[in-house]
């Protein structure tokens, strides 16, 4: 089991299975958003192995946190426009 | 190298550097956005090591994805406030 701070102010230790492993992450976000997490990674995981089977379980991970950056990128380029739309509403 | 398809239409194939290993990442995106993704996943691996010096690179890559898909559900709910917000505004 690997102990992972989530956020730099810790205060609840969740133990959660990603991929057939188990690990400890720690962060003020409660356990049930940390479960969430994790559960979107595991499904996110098993999608990209069903994909691309030849994959070891280290380049699946990293392909994992790709996919989850880009998805990162899109959300914020959305959230950018919104706000700057809302300036203008806000006008 | 392994080839991954980050969306469903492929298009570009960029081959990109993460934590030391190549990986040919195909998808609509550009090469210069995929690159960017990379690059952010590298940054945020080489981070979670740094702080976590004991984690295997398999592990580290899960505790990136967890890490990424956690600022990305962050931003969805700043996002899903905005577009409330400016629901009201427009009313």
């Amino acid at each position: 089991m690997e102990a992972f701070t989530l956020s730099n102010t810790q205060k609840n230790r969740t133990t959660v299975d990603i991929y057939g492993q188990q690990y400890v992450i720690m962060g003020t976000e409660s356990p049930s958003h940390i479960r969430n997490v994790a559960s979107l990674v595991d499904d996110k995981m098993r999608e990209i192995s069903f994909r691309n089977p030849t994959l070891d379980s280290g380049k699946l991970a990293v392909l994992t946190a790709v996919n989850a950056v880009n998805d990162y990128l899109k959300m914020k380029d959305q959230l950018e426009r919104l706000q700057s739309e809302l300036l203008k509403e806000k006008d």
